[in-house]
């Protein structure tokens, strides 16, 4: 199966990044969490990757269902939206697909958890892509 | 497939965290992120779980080597350890299985990567229950 849902926007890095936390607000998430990756892997090992940010994306209410659903669910939470620079005019904006939560686990009680937040994180990718 | 390495250690949950951290320092994990869930789900809708935090475990090396292989492998980092309280004796440590990597790209450019991230991880749950 795949595991992101993804699209390219032709924006730079920082725009895309600010445009990403705004979609993602509007579908009720909030950021739970920031790494910039990028930036940590410079840092301790003098590494050089694509600038890129992890957000830790959370909608409070499907995270309290997934943990109702399966206790250990925590290990795929919160969800990581990626934002990652290709070009100056080009970012890449990544999610993991909330179905991942329904295949590793094989517990069917996600199932409504998982279509809910992959609908809300599709239509914020989408949203993104028409800005 | 599994989804988690998991042990469950005889100790209250505020001493398992200081534990769980030290044993992932001892096996070159940095800790990139700290979410404490439960309190953050109490905060925004007031939803009661079990006391539990989310630690981003992070080794620079493998994080390279694995955005080199896969470069939207951002998306499963850093590696989600989970310290969640069962009672005040018993507290479950979990870690999503690096495996996860390879089972969800199909990559085996991530085999060698996921390889030796189970191994210190698994190490790390081991040596925590043998405290």
């Amino acid at each position: 199966m795949g595991y992101a849902l993804s699209t390219t926007v032709g924006m730079g890095f920082e725009q895309a990044l600010t445009a990403t936390r705004e979609r993602l607000a509007a579908e009720g998430f909030g950021v739970l969490s920031e790494i910039d990756i990028a930036a940590t892997l410079k840092a301790k090992i003098g590494a050089e990757v694509a600038p890129q940010v992890i957000l830790g994306a959370c909608r409070p209410p499907l995270a309290h269902a997934a943990l109702q659903a399966e206790p250990s669910i925590g290990l795929l939470l919160p969800c990581n939206v990626v934002v990652r620079s290709l070009d100056d005019a080009r970012t890449v904006v990544e999610a993991m697909d909330p179905q991942v939560m329904v295949a590793l686990t094989g517990n069917p009680a996600l199932e409504q958890v998982a279509t809910e937040a992959r609908e809300r994180i599709g239509r914020a990718l989408t949203n993104l892509a028409r800005e």
